[in-house]
């Protein structure tokens, strides 16, 4: 049976590794279909990532490499598959609706297992999509009770790869991101590292900027801080208020947050040091 | 003899401001060539630029407007004119030269009365021009000694419109500020808000985002905080150290600053709230 | 009651046009919210479009602007209200999709009546919104007989404003696009005039271009060469083969064809010499 | 001695291109530090770029390359070095000036040896830059007596890797530019293939298109349809005339063009199939 795979590599940098890592596909016997690395001279660090297929025993070849490289080596074995996504979301439907409709199209390597939100405005758009939707009021309830019912419904939808914040306009706790380490794709609707933290549209209305954007990150403790993925931009102009703003913001954001979840999907980003690695 | 004028109007918005100014114009018998308004609901401002043409008095025009218009009503009649200008640089070539050739084939409305620098180093790029070239280093110095000597140079030129600040790259104390109101155009190096201050390119780079950008802005007197005139953006990415992101940033600066430096020379920019109005 | 009323006028240039109608809206007691006026100095021709308000009868509004204006006068006056649309389509479903997202959540000022395509695939899609959608199979069928029956399911929708085809890939005749004059708004896959015809990703791919587009275009007799509504355009590759870039593309092509709608349902546009002029 | 080459290959793709290739680099005990490859699996073409350093003896390493791969592989070994270029220009004088102040600035690979025009025109500017200017007009002269001139001129400047048409306005004849196949970099002012041929402004303009652009492409003997390089874009609208779309297409065409010339000058290009294979 030939198999496809994705063979993603990060180690510290040092001569041969190229040659070793190739030599290894060639001696398995494999076609490499595409190949993309980078140096990061500065702080001796090599990234690589491979689409392999061949007949071959994936434990094998990942023996084999550990076996040829840096101790320090990470090796990541991916076969394509569509991977378990849950998406969180508040009221807002353009970045959801998209996912939704994308996913629909089949132009996503996902599988969407549910939508949780603290609000029961878009259950009607999911559930017209046949995808279990469920709502975790915040009403009445301490953050950390919160999201332990949030915790509980995503885990009742089994196994998952990633979760989307859509528009998700909560924060989220320590104790839940380090749950799901670099699994957290949010969209913030500002060009960060400008306008960190609420309406960013508002503070870039009243900055008076000519362009505003849109960032696709990781998220990691520190609220708007994480590894981004993914930004977009578009012109602004005096004439529109914030609101408008906001508006033509949406369809940078949408676009952006969908550009990041099929990175992640087909498994082109390697993080470090609280930087993306994008392999498109 | 035909006068062509630009006229440029902001007031408290109120009913029949157009009406007035338009029937103004029309008493006067005056081509109105374009109209731009705007009106800020939320402020009740109202902003308007109009070129006209005309066999007319342009001071009766002025005292008839005024007439017309509310109290507080600023009317600006600017005839298209080269309006003289003073470049200040440090080290870089990119912005200076980009406006030296823009100059020299008569793109821009305006004179080039003199280069002042704080560095020899771009001494003979503009000599070659037939530009006078000042030199005040500040090696020695203290900042208020500096900038009286700088001065000096500027006043050397005699009358002057605007200074644009071609990647000048020292900061400019309050005083010389405030003598050239909404009269110093400067380019920073980031897409502000993002990244103030020293080194953008550097900080970019370590934040790991995927866009940077350059902004051109009226200088007040908090640093990179004045009025934005234009901005713009280019992609950038993982393989990118900060010296290559610097290179790629020079065209966005160059072509970002000679944007804002023709708004203002067209008499297109009103200032208000920290913030500009453009019609372009 | 206070209406609010948009009012677009067309007609030859002349002088005193802008006094004549803001003494119009003067006299009638109307706020003017916006105003947006252009000059074609070269044709002569004067476009003028505003957003007004205040208690007053629209039919003596626009008789009052017929006395003053032009003979030639075009005088649209047009109530913001949600303008009946349908949409025809084939077997993609980004802009169908993208179009019903915003639909349902109020951002356009549109009701989609109905989805007209010639294929079954689109119909859960459609339904799932509780959109009517009809079937028109071209199999077996003459175009003329196909465009019958088509023309018979949207008359099933009753009166319609526009119809919008988001990705509808059979021609139109010169009939059927008589009948919807600047009222047909399609979304053609390239960044036009470049790759007139049939799959002009694969075209743009034999070319090896480093940017493609898309283009919303009125449509009318001669194919895709209707006046252009909004472009757009994203960078390219030679790692892309063609359906890589039709893949990129579709982002293109949805927030085009949706910019485009936009502008068409706050009437924004007007069409003269086979182009656009856009207040947006 | 550390050198410093870089390496391309192209050659029918087949398994262990990457391991041959790797291994070389590694048995001559090279530091690899960028690699970028592309296999066009249509075509079945392989790609690769290399930056290697090392103390090697480049006639060796090309020699084992040869020895490993098929018999097609076209190898080739380039120092970076100043490449000597020929810039051709008619009356504008933005990408010609934009040229010379990179090159001042050493932004550029690359020695600018001499300019060539039909016009006196930009003599001035040139000299100022102490660069030759040679001026061969073409009134009077047939086009074959005036290219021969030309290459007169071209050659008084000795050995040249590349000539760049800086908006050089007349056609170039078959013979001229087999003589430089793939060396010449013209920059054409439109979107190409989108307005072939003259004033492509004009065209623009009349076609009503909300977006206009520029292409850098190597010249071959069909006009407007050699490999394209680089393109880039920027918005237009309704109210801007041909050759207000022509001034703000000059910031687009420079742009363009220094970004094809730097891929040049740093042997970042491949050129097939009538399309270039970019490693950025």
């Amino acid at each position: 049976m030939t198999r496809h795979y994705r063979v993603l590599i990060d180690c510290r940098d040092e001569k041969g590794l190229v040659y070793k890592i190739s030599k290894t596909f060639f001696d398995f016997g494999l076609n490499v279909e595409k190949n993309r690395e980078f140096v990061d001279a500065q702080n001796g660090k090599f990234f690589m990532r491979s689409e392999v297929s061949g007949k071959f025993d994936p434990d094998a070849l990942e023996a084999e490499l550990k076996l040829v490289l840096p101790k320090d080596a990470v090796i990541r074995l991916a076969e394509p598959r569509p991977k378990r996504v849950v998406i969180m979301a508040t009221k807002e439907s353009h970045c959801l609706g998209d996912i939704l409709i994308r996913h629909e199209a089949g132009e996503l390597e996902a599988q969407i297992v549910g939508v949780v939100s603290n609000y029961e405005i878009l259950k009607g758009l999911v559930e017209r999509f046949d995808i279990p939707y469920i709502c975790v009021s915040h009403e009445g309830l301490q953050r950390a009770e919160h999201e332990e019912l949030i915790l509980e419904a995503i885990d009742s939808f089994g196994e998952i790869d990633y979760i989307v914040l859509a528009k998700y306009m909560r924060i989220l706790t320590p104790e839940f991101v380090s749950r799901f380490e670099e699994r957290i794709i949010n969209i913030h609707h500002s060009f960060l590292p400008a306008f960190i933290g609420a309406n960013p549209y508002k503070q870039a209305y009243d900055r008076g900027v000519k362009i505003i954007g849109a960032t696709a990150h990781f998220v990691n403790n520190n609220l708007d801080e994480g590894p981004i993925i993914a930004q977009g931009t578009i012109p602004v102009d005096h004439a529109m208020d914030w609101r408008q703003m906001q508006s033509a913001g949406r369809d940078v954001e949408k676009i952006v947050l969908a550009k990041a979840l099929k990175l992640a999907l087909e498994d082109k980003i390697f993080v470090y040091a609280n930087k993306t690695v994008i392999f498109d």
